[in-house]
């Protein structure tokens, strides 16, 4: 098989690298830029000091701060159009997935029509926008390597992504002192989405070596890391380990993609707002069940990741229920919750399976299966 | 410490991907390409593959078959000389190190005035070039992915290298099934050459995150697969792991450099012409257990990385001894004479010791050391 391995963003990282920011942004020219992130990110004291430190390095700044999670498309539609009235020449998003997806969507819209949702899908010829760097302050999502912005569609009651080189930042800056006061349950569920990411793309159709060499790293270090972080969100070793994972996780699915399970997660985030991480989490063992069946060798990869044995001589039945029961057991341990513990109630869970099957996502998946089986998944998810 | 990480060359991998040659020198808008490679390229019939293939694209070839290992700056200036008067506007460099190398070479004198001794080190403003591909043929030195072409200064009896953009590829080629009939001496020779950039990167001053996850899975590869490549040629699942391993490996390296090692494998390469893999190989071991005294941490990983057990209790001495016993018994393994095998008397092989200490690779060595000290770790290194 002939595989590529062209998406690539440029990092500045280690603790305390989040200070150039200013600097950066002057170098690449911006003189007025807008800064985008959430409630949370100024409540904790981060976007504030961002927005210090790149006005002291002489630059404007607009601030856009009404990112709200799953970002939806009329939100960053009204942010597309303070950016134009406001003429900026940069953007700078500071947060998790939804602040970095959102400037990834006012990109878009600098130089192309809106509405965001005509533009899902693979996109070639849109028209460039503007300089972007991309500070993540969660250890999840790895979109500030990604060429993609998960937007929701609130007419269309989904999630789905914008897929361009315009998503691209242009510069991420990686700081791991940024995510020390991640609470623990932010933690886990950031931290689940990393390891999603990693498990999906070693399974999916366009896994290719270096996407997998990347992803088992991520493996290696949430196995180890999470749990420690969760535990003690103070421990920078910690949390320099999972922004890394993160971030080589982001590489790996920008590249090879992601499938069933993000399909699942997206599916029960637009219907019942639930956490993206833990959305994706619900149903991720039992992916890896079903991807054993062809997958067998990734399966084997990630349980040895995840320094679960599996014996030599097992079947693929074997080794996917082994793969199923070792993600089950490290995810629970981390305190994330099943669709019951959630709320749902198992015919609410079931009821996604249609959408499901009918996500572009699933085009990468390592089999087609029909909603019933994908209902099967989630029932047999649903309290376990 | 805060890091950067933005070398990167797209690349199009997998078996077979070779015979997309064409297409892409097409899609990169070239109507003549000068074709880079060596007599032992010619010969196991892959040069002239791969020239036909652009021929059948419509694209025009000038050949340039006179690469000899350790590209000498003369030979380089000659060959762009014949680029120019060719008027060629892209490179394909068919082969090992030697052959990108002197891509890298005649690329750089395009568009700046030879000789080209005058661009070694760190070149910023140089003139770009025209665009290259790159295939290598070998899984040893990664130069399809690093920004160095390591020249042989005939005069000044050294090798040094030129470090510019002008440098990298505009796509690398990757294609284990070139791999296929390389001899095993020389499979054993470049793969320990892959091995050296994935240690030296782990353990040297500007080691990342992200190298180091690339540089620990490459070891890990090597340490597998390696063995079983020169064993049995043939295998295309070593020969494909290997690929990638030296393409992670030239990764790592070509944002967080390798030093020691290297300084003393191009110092003997230079006297003795003793091809690169077994001389950066010679003094690996003592190299591990020196840098062992500042970065345990790594000699750690790299131990776990060749499933070699350090106690958790374990002196810095103690581990260096260790990491050093590893290596030198994997490098034994795969068939890599000593410096006494190699036919140099001990006191030929400790001449070097004063260039390497001056060598501008030790900027990057986890500490300085004196002359005194690396003629006793080739010392160690001669019969051992
Ligand atoms: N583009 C991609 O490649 C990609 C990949 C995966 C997921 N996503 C999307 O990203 C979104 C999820 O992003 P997320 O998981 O990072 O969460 P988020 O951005 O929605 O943030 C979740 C909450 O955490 C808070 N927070 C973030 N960082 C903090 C910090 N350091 N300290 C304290 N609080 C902090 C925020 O204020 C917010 O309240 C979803 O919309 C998902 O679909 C995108
Ligand atoms: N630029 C960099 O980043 C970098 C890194 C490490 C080493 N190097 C340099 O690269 C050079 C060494 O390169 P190398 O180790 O790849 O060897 P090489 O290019 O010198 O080739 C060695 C021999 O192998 C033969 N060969 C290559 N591929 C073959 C194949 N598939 N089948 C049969 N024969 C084959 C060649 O014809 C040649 O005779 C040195 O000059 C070294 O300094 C450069
Ligand atoms: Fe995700
Ligand atoms: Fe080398």
């Amino acid at each position: 098989m002939i595989t590529t391995y062209d998406v690539f963003v440029p990092m500045l990282m280690g603790g305390g690298a989040s200070l150039r920011t200013g600097l950066k942004v002057r170098e690449l020219g911006c003189q007025k830029v807008l800064v985008v992130y959430d409630q949370g990110i100024k409540e904790v004291g981060i976007a504030g000091k961002i927005e210090e430190n790149i006005r002291n390095a002489g630059v404007e700044t607009v601030c856009f701060e009404d990112v709200v999670p799953d970002p939806p498309d009329k939100m960053i539609e009204e942010a597309a159009e303070i950016a134009k009235r406001e003429a900026i020449d940069g953007i700078v998003a500071v947060g998790g997935g939804s602040a970095m997806d959102s400037a990834k969507g006012i990109n878009v819209l600098m130089n192309n029509p809106p509405p965001i949702v005509s533009y899902f899908g693979i996109q070639k010829n849109l028209k460039p926008g503007v300089p972007m760097i991309f500070i993540p302050t969660t250890s999840g999502t790895g979109s500030e390597v990604t060429n993609m912005a998960v937007v929701s569609a609130t007419d269309l009651g989904k999630k789905d992504s914008v897929v361009s080189p315009v998503c691209l930042a242009t510069l991420a800056i990686i700081d791991p002192e940024l995510t020390l006061e991640l609470p623990p349950k932010l933690t886990a569920i950031t931290g689940i989405d990393a390891l999603a990411h990693a498990v999906e793309s070693l399974t999916g159709g366009h896994a290719n070596p270096m996407s997998d060499a990347l992803a088992r790293e991520a493996i290696r270090s949430i196995h180890h890391w999470l749990p420690i972080a969760v535990e003690n969100g103070g421990n920078y070793q910690a949390r320099e380990a999972l922004m890394m994972a993160s971030t080589h996780a982001g590489m790996a699915f920008t590249n090879a993609l992601v499938h069933l399970g993000h399909c699942i997660g997206h599916a029960l985030g637009a219907s019942f707002h639930i956490p993206h991480g833990t959305a994706c989490a619900a149903t991720l063992p039992e992916v890896i069940e079903y991807a054993a069946k062809t997958e067998s060798m990734k399966v084997r990869m990630i349980c040895e990741c995840l320094q679960k044995v599996i014996p030599e001589q097992a079947t693929t039945d074997e080794i996917g229920r082994i793969g199923r029961d070792a993600l089950r057991s490290f995810i629970k341990s981390v305190g994330i919750p099943n669709l019951k513990q959630m709320g749902l109630t198992l015919e609410e869970a079931m009821s996604v399976a249609p959408r499901v099957t009918k996500d572009e996502g699933m085009a990468l998946a390592p089999y087609r299966i029909t909603p019933g089986k994908v209902a099967e998944m989630i029932a047999s998810a649903y309290d376990a």
